[in-house]
This record gives C-alpha cells, structure tokens and sequence, in this order.
C-alpha cells in the first residue's frame, strides 16, 4: 500500500460536526485503496480509558469519493448517538489489508497483541458551542460588487470642481467621479430587476483616496459619498428590495488621516495611542516614504497605510465598538474584512463573538487569498472570498494542455479545504477591484459565460463585480474600477447581455441544485477538455454542466430540460459552447 | 516523485511563529525527496496582490530533517524581516524537480506561464497576541504524582471507624486509608530530597468517592484530607521547598451531591441549573444505573457523574470563578484538566484568557489521550498529558519484532504533532491512577530502568507516579492505586532503588541536554534493537543515550562521562542494559 498517501486527523475538515447531531469523517489515501472501512463507537462503551478495556467499533463501509489529483477523498457522515466517537479505518488495495490509526498503520496481527494500547482517533464530545454555524441566507444570496466612486453619480447637480465628467474608458485612481449612495440608492431597482440580492460595497468611511482604503474616520460616511443618514436609508430601500448589504471594514491598517495616527505624530511614543500601531522607530517613524526600512509596519510597505495593532486590547475594544454602530446605525448585514489574514485571530475571535450576539446572521467575510482553514474553525470568519477557486478556474482556461480532470481535481480541492458550513457560503467570485476584469481575461463573450457559468453553478454564494452584466472590460488596477457606462445600457448589445445575466441568476435561484453542495464529475464524454459536472439537490434531482472547452465540437448525450445554454445547436455543443439542463429524475 | 507523501499547511505544527521574530516551517515528503530549498520572502516585495507583480522568493536549502516511518520531516526556521512570509518549495529527488504550491505542484515550466496565479504558501502576519507561549519553569520540573488517600496519612491519630489500617498490597476504591495534605507535607522534605520541583495531586475537592473524581464542592478542600487552610499552608510550604503544586479540576462532570445537581434533581426542568448539565429526558432522569439509555449524558457511561453542559456561558463564568479562586486562595501553580477532551473549546479559550492575566506562568494541562493539536494552539491548553509517548514506548518494548527504527519513528511522530513550546513542556508519564504501573509493565526492574532513562531525557516535563522510586507494583484500577508502603521504605532495597531514582532526577536537572528539545538517532550501532540517541544543549554539548533492547549484549563505541549505567561492564552494555554519557565536545 502507498502508505504515505493516507492522512487523516480528527480535526478541521477531516473530522468534524456538522451539527450537534451529525459528524463529518473525511479520509485521504492513495489511488491505490479501492475500499474503505470505518470501525467506530462511543469510547467508554467497553469501560474506561487505560483499563483493560476490549474496545471493538461498529465496522460501515465509506462509499462516497472524491478525486484529488495525487488522492481519493474519502468522505462519511456518523450519528453518534451519545456525541462522542472513538474510531480507526480499514483500508484494501488489490493485494492488502491494512488497519490505520492515529499512529500509523497496523496489520490484524499486530491489532491483537495482548497489551497493545490501540492509539484510535477520537472526537471526544460534539459541544454545540463549538459546532461551526454559518447564516443561513447567504447561500441564498446573489452578490454585486461596487465601487462606489465608479458606479453611479446620483446627485450630479452637485459635482464639485474636483469631479471629473463621467466617462467610458481608462481612468486613473487619483481621478474622482463623484459615485455616490445616493447613485447607488437610484439604481437598486435596476439590481432588484438584474436579481441581485446582495451589495458588497468597496469602503464608504472617510478617507483621503478615492478607494477609501486609508480611512480616517471609521464612524463616518465619506462625504463624497453621503452622509450617515443616507446610508441607513440606502441600507433600508435596499432591505425593502429584497438587497441585503455588505460593507467592507479595513481594520489591518487606517489613513494618515485617522485621528490616534495624528495624535501619535504629534505627540510620540508619549501619545495614548502609542500602542495602537506597529512603530519601531521613534525618532524617524513619519517621514514620507515606502516603509521598507521598518521604521513602522503598513500594508504592503504603503507610508499611508500604517498598521493597527490587533493585538492591543484597546484596539480591540475599539474596532468592537465601530462594528456595533454600524450594526446599530445602519442595519448592515456582512462585513468584509479587508486583509483579513494579518489582523491578530485575538482580535477577530472577540469581535466575531460580540457581533454574533448582537446579530447571530451576520456574515463575517475575511479577505484571504491562500488556504484559509485557520480562519474558519467557526469561531472566526464565516467565509472567505475564495480565490482559489477564482485561480483554479483561470489557470484552467489560459492552460490549454489541462484536461478537465484538472477541472474536477481543482473544484475538488477548493471543497475539499473547509467544512462544509464554510463551503455553503464561501463568496465565489471570478474578479474584484484588486484583479483585472473576468472580460480581460477571456478572448470572447463564450469564453466569458463559460465561466460565469461555473460561478452560479458552485456551491457557495456568487458574486459579480459591477459591470460585468455588460461584459465590462478592464485591466489591472486602476483600469479594472471604470465608471459604468449609464450612457450606453440600453443599446441592443448591453441589454442583450444583460438578459443573459439576468438568465443566469434566474437559473441560479430557481434551481437550487445550482446552489446545493452536492456535486459529482460523471466522466460520460471522452474529449480531453470537456467539463462535465452534475449537481444534486436535496429532493434527489440534478442538473447537468457541461462546457466545450476543447478545439472540437461535442456530441451531447441523454435528455434534459435546458435552463441555459450557449453556442449549443440541436445535438451539437459547439467549441466553447455551455450547456445547462435539469436532468430527467430517472437519472 | 511520490507526490501522495508530500504534505505542507501554513498552519498548526507546521508553521508557526516560535516567538515574535522566528517562524518554523516544517515540510514532509516520501523517501524519496532528496533535497528540498524553500523559496520565501515579504509578499508585498513586489507590490500588491492580484495585480501583474511579478515576486520572487530568497531561495535557501532545508537540511535539518528527521525520519517518520513513511515520511521524512524536513524544519527549517526563517527569520521575515517584517511578520510577513510568503513561500514554496522546491523539491529534488535523483531523478525530477517539482515546486511545490499550496494547489500542488508545478513544473519550472508551468511556473512561468504568463498570467497564472502562483498559489504560495502564506503566513500572512506574526501577530504577537497569537504567539503559543508556554510557562517557562515547566521544563526544569520533575513532577511526582500523588494520589491523595494511597500516599500517606498524616493524622493516623484522628482515623474513624471508616479509614482501614495503612496496608501493603491490593486494595479496593471503595477502601479508604486515611492518606491527607497533612501526610503529603510531612513528605516534602522526602520529596525534595528525591529531587521533586513539583506535585501533581488528584482531586481534593470535597467529593463522595475514594478517587474524588465526582465532585461535591469545588470551593472546599474534602474534610477527609483536611481543610482550605491545610491546603494553602501546604503549598506554601511545598513552595519554600521549591515544589510547585499542580490540581487536579473534574469540569467535565460533578458528583451527584454537587449543589446545582441537587436542585435540578428537586426542581427538575424549573431549576435556574437545569441548563448546567446535559439531561434528555426530564420525566426519568434521576433514575439510577448506567446512562446508555441517554436519559442524560454523563461521563463514560456512570450515572454517578453527570456532564456539565461547559457550552452554557454561565457554567462558564462559574467555573472560571473556581479556578481564580484556587489562585487566590491557595496560590496553586497549574490545573489538570481532567477529560479535558469533552469540555468546549469556548470554555477553554474564555478560561485560558481569564487566568493568565491573573497568574501568566500558571500551567495549564489537559487530559487528553490521542492527538491534542486542536488544544494545544496557544489559546487552550500549555501541554497535554504524552499518553501517545506512553504507548509508543509501551509498544517497543512489548513487540520484540520492532526495530530500533520504528522507536525513533514513533518519538519523532510525537515531537512532530505539536508546536515545540508545547514539546518543551509537554507532560511525559510512563503509568499513573489510569493505568497498570510501568512495573507491571515491565519483565524486570532492568526494564524498569530502560524506560525511566527514557522519560528522563525526552523533551517536556516528566513525571512519576508515587511509588515509582522504589518500583511500586500494581495492575489495572484499582490496584495501581495502593498504599505507599512507608513502614517498608527504609529496606535496604527500596533505599538501593530511591538512589537510582535520585540520580536519575539529578541527571535531569544538572544536564540541560536532557531537558532539551534537540535530539537525533546517529545509527552508529548495527543491532537491531539497540536504541540510540542523542541529546543536544544550547551549548552544543551532547549528551548519547543507549539501551540494549536485543538479545546479545554490545560493545559500546567512543568515548563519554558515565551520566547513569545499568548492566554495563567495560565496553559491553548487557542485554537490557542502559547507558548515558556526556559526549566530549569535539564529537
């Protein structure tokens, strides 16, 4: 056996409570085990521990699996009657048998020594306080990415001098457009008619720049935006849509702007807020300047951005209470959380814990681009903007020698990495104001919908960035936070996108095997780059997806009542055509 | 390459912040990787995430490594200029080169693929509020375990009709002999002289049974050991002794005349404490025998041990109450937690916060058997007791089919499970009032001695149960559980073997290698199961370890100063043989 493949450890995703009833148990092996055995029970049903005790578990096969690239993920659901599980795992390969525990691998003679303390795993007692719960709504919810400033003017009456004309094309980040709520406020039953239930809004508290990233004040409405009052009314028009409305927290670092930074400049390391930064060296620490000499900490060596420290109490105290205004004042329903990976686990353990017990179905969003498992245990964020997914999805398409193996092995890791509670409302996205836009990266509108079509078709909840229900095009930042050509929505070509999109969400409400965890890869299509997944719903029906990202076109198999579908003509899936069906139930 | 054998997770023991400034980083692959070097830096060095930067890491070869029976450990600290690291590897075997991201792996070719998104590795800040930092003085204890009614009686005079006379031989836990805190402190002088720095006691809280594990009032010292002022004047004086004293807290079930039970069992479901504890069915409840029928939970099974419901955040705050309390009034040093694998992690984390910051070096210790990584994250517990060492070592010397090399692997399994601040101060027993005596264990006190050697020099804190210095024999609970035979103590025999002991423990403390977390397995003998280490001190001084665990004796290589040596003649260490020497510094 390819002993060195197994891995198993009842922790984080590869064990743990579903709910106070069910307990997930996920095991890894090689391609090599074709069959798996769970030996599992309650831990004192033979006595106590250390005793003499001749413990044996109920034996169940683990049927399903998933493919990993260098693995199977061999995955089982347990109900342990008294909350407690005691287990090991047997495994077969063609020519062995082998028993795993927690220190390594015994064959059924060495299971028999006399005197032998068998080292099993154990899940000591599913403690509903520590079962992660995520909220409900979001897998439910259909996200729209804004960045206020580019979206819409509402009140263009009122430009200043400072605010250049709205324009289609290229823009530059020190340039302001005057995008304001009240813009956004105008345009919600445009978002209630594309099907949008969701708004993450890009940084709307006082700061300098016009990304808002450098706030000043965290109480506070940037005035270029809006005022406080026209926030909670934006909130509430938006409630009164059906929109729920998520804002972005940038809690890692402030503005030179914010007041304890300036008191600090001005009064030194005697300054109250002295601790409330990560400053090293006194005597040099507000020159201007990239921070690479370490004088303090920014984000990304930025002199504007210097760091908060999420270690000080005070700090954490501070931030507590911001959030629970905005809770208060605005009603808001998530929080982004902006470099969501350096601010302390301290800080964001309290803050999750005070937050939920003023609003238990807030959504906790942490901006992390790599594997964040450490974050989600429950007690943290509910979600993490899944970048990994985004550059599974990306890689895939720009590399023409991945078959859809790749596809399947890559979609099985993304699921594979957090507990399903997580992967539930895990915020998918294919771009934001930090990546180029989803058009830059496709050479056509297939290739495009191609994609969007995985988006609304993975578990988890997706997000669009504003713009791309036109296809909006951009390229790194600043080119990807263009103003939206208002001017130009009605013409044949942006509405005729904007039915498609519209098709999609629709598709992506209506059926809920779209938004269900359940997905398998049937492998019923031999050409190399033929994506081909199934989604199941909780009444036992599927839905189809099936992509032609080959250089051939696909003769479709079986029956099924189309919901979307692309470049798809009679039997024939065209080169980059996408086709999307609700499966005969005979299936 | 065997792709299967690689695993890395820029999380729990495989990277971490060892303190403010350093970061392990730990990597395992199959045997068949030959070289590994780490690619690493800032990950704002080239600018920010998502954009077109194009980042390249410091390359450096990791060379430390340790073998695990499938895997090899490859460690490496690096020191990131600023808190931040971003990282992959690259890997050798004689015939291939891959790189190796958090998504898999990578050809040199792949890797410059215009416009894919290299998935790296990610330590994204090292906060200092999530440092895992562990008291300091648990390293340099020898812990000796008490159990209270067994050790001695101090008050013989006082004895009831219900205390049976001090006795040698088996005994039952219904027995009681009158063993008390007055008997312990008379003792201290004989426990220092043994060389002791520490005592763990099982419970003394006032409780119904012999073993006190069901609790009645844990705010008051049981009557039959003595009073809260007996206690603290026992601490005291085992403080000027230079022993500190570690209690033993029952929080995962109370005794059935626990006050919030008994109001529950008058009140049922309308008691204010109906919530403390875990009760499913309210009509039947009370009912006496075993609690299979699941009318409420309780530990393993006994009705004489309800379950508190550790979620309730009342239960919560109460018990914290408890444990500041013991501080306060006694000045305890550390609690064992006992089942410390069934409370919440939310009692633990909100435990943990509160009592640190009212005594930082306090020691907390859980029991827990398997794996404890999720506790032992630096917001739970300092350590857990090394029931895994226990076992291992058991194992060995059980299965004579095992090897010398599969005892290096299972030592290297256990100081790779956790964070090396919880290796250095893990808590490392060969028996205890759970388990048959390591006597009973043991053909023969050569044997006997062998594994003390071990637990004498493996990183962490050891401990041994009383009686162990003059080689107390006992079977399972209760045997394991008898009278410490004091009217016998003076034999010459008994005094023979105290002696080994002392000079054990003095090896201990004198020789900071022994208590050091550096080790390695030089393979410089040829017997199969001839077990050899080295020990390393932070001044570069070794220390070797050597133990005949075969059939014929052997001859011994090199030079040393003779630190202890059983069975050993000249240049020959006899079949169950031990030896360790101080290696001269040019080794």
């Amino acid at each position: 056996m390819d002993f060195t493949g197994v891995y198993h450890k009842a922790s984080e995703q590869m064990c743990y409570p579903l709910n106070e009833d069910e307990l997930i148990v996920n095991l890894k092996t090689g391609y090599d085990v074709k069959r798996v055995f769970i030996y599992y029970g309650d831990p004192f049903e033979a006595g106590i521990l250390g005793g003499k005790e001749q413990w044996a578990g109920k034996k169940e096969e683990i049927c399903f699996k998933k493919h990993l690239r260098h693995h199977l993920w061999w995955t089982t659901t347990l109900t342990p009657r008294f909350k407690r599980c005691k287990y090991y795992f047997e495994l077969h390969t063609e020519e062995e048998t082998w028993y795993y525990f927690e220190n390594g691998f015994l064959s059924e003679e060495q299971i028999g020594m006399e005197g032998r303390m068998l080292q099993c795993f154990v899940m000591p007692w599913m403690n509903p306080a520590d079962v992660n719960s995520t909220p409900d709504w979001v897998n439910d919810t259909v996200w729209y990415q804004i960045f206020p400033d580019r979206f819409c003017n509402g009140t263009p009456e009122k430009n200043g001098a400072d605010i250049e004309k709205w324009r289609t094309g290229p823009v530059s980040n020190a340039e302001r457009f005057g995008g304001n709520l009240e813009g956004i406020r105008k345009k919600l039953p445009y978002l209630h008619d594309l099907g949008i239930s969701g708004i993450y809004l890009n940084p709307i508290m006082e700061a300098e720049s016009t990304h808002k990233y450098d706030t000043r004040d965290y109480t506070k409405i940037d005035p270029q935006f809006g005022t406080n009052e026209e926030f909670a009314r934006l909130v509430k028009e938006a409630h009164a849509h059906g929109i729920r409305i998520m804002v972005d927290a940038v809690f890692n670092h402030c503005g030179r702007s914010f007041g304890p930074w300036a008191d600090v400049v001005e009064k030194k390391s005697g300054s109250p807020y002295a601790d409330w930064f990560m400053i090293q060296d006194w005597d040099a620490f507000e020159r201007h300047g990239d921070t690479r000499d370490g004088r303090f900490y920014s984000f990304a060596f930025t002199d504007r951005m210097p760091k908060l420290n999420t270690n000080n109490p005070e700090v954490i105290r501070y931030f507590c209470q911001v959030c629970k205004r905005w809770i208060r004042e605005f009603d808001i329903d998530g929080i982004r959380f902006d470099v969501g990976n350096e601010v302390s686990h301290r800080f964001l353990k309290e803050l999750r814990r005070q937050l939920k017990s003023v609003k238990p179905d807030l959504y906790l969003l942490g901006e992390i681009w790599h594997d964040a498992s450490q974050w989600l245990g429950g007690d943290e964020y509910d979600s993490v903007m899944n970048y990994p997914l985004t550059s599974g999805i990306q890689d895939f398409f720009l590399d023409q020698a991945a078959e859809k193996d790749e596809f399947e092995y890559m979609v099985n890791r993304c699921y594979t990495m957090y507990m399903q509670q997580n992967n539930n409302v895990i915020f998918n996205l294919l771009d934001s104001h930090d990546t180029e836009r989803l058009m830059n990266r496709c050479q056509d509108l297939d290739i495009f919908y191609q994609q969007l079509a995985i988006l609304f078709t993975m578990p988890g909840s997706p997000c669009i960035y504003y713009g791309t229900e036109i296809a909006l095009e951009g390229a790194h930042d600043p080119d990807c936070r263009r103003c939206m050509p208002w001017d130009e929505i009605d013409s044949a070509e942006n509405q005729k996108k904007i039915e498609l999109m519209k098709s999609l969400i629709r598709m992506r409400i209506q059926e809920d095997a779209c938004r269900s965890l359940y997905f398998d890869f049937p492998h019923k299509y031999s050409q190399k780059r033929c994506v081909e997944y199934r989604k199941l719903n909780l009444d036992g029906k599927w839905i189809e997806v099936l992509l032609n990202c080959g250089s051939e076109p696909i003769e479709i198999q079986g029956q099924g009542e189309i919901l979307f579908a692309r470049r798809c003509e009679g039997n024939s899936l065209d080169v980059r055509g996408t086709l999307i069906r609700r499966l005969p139930s005979t299936v």
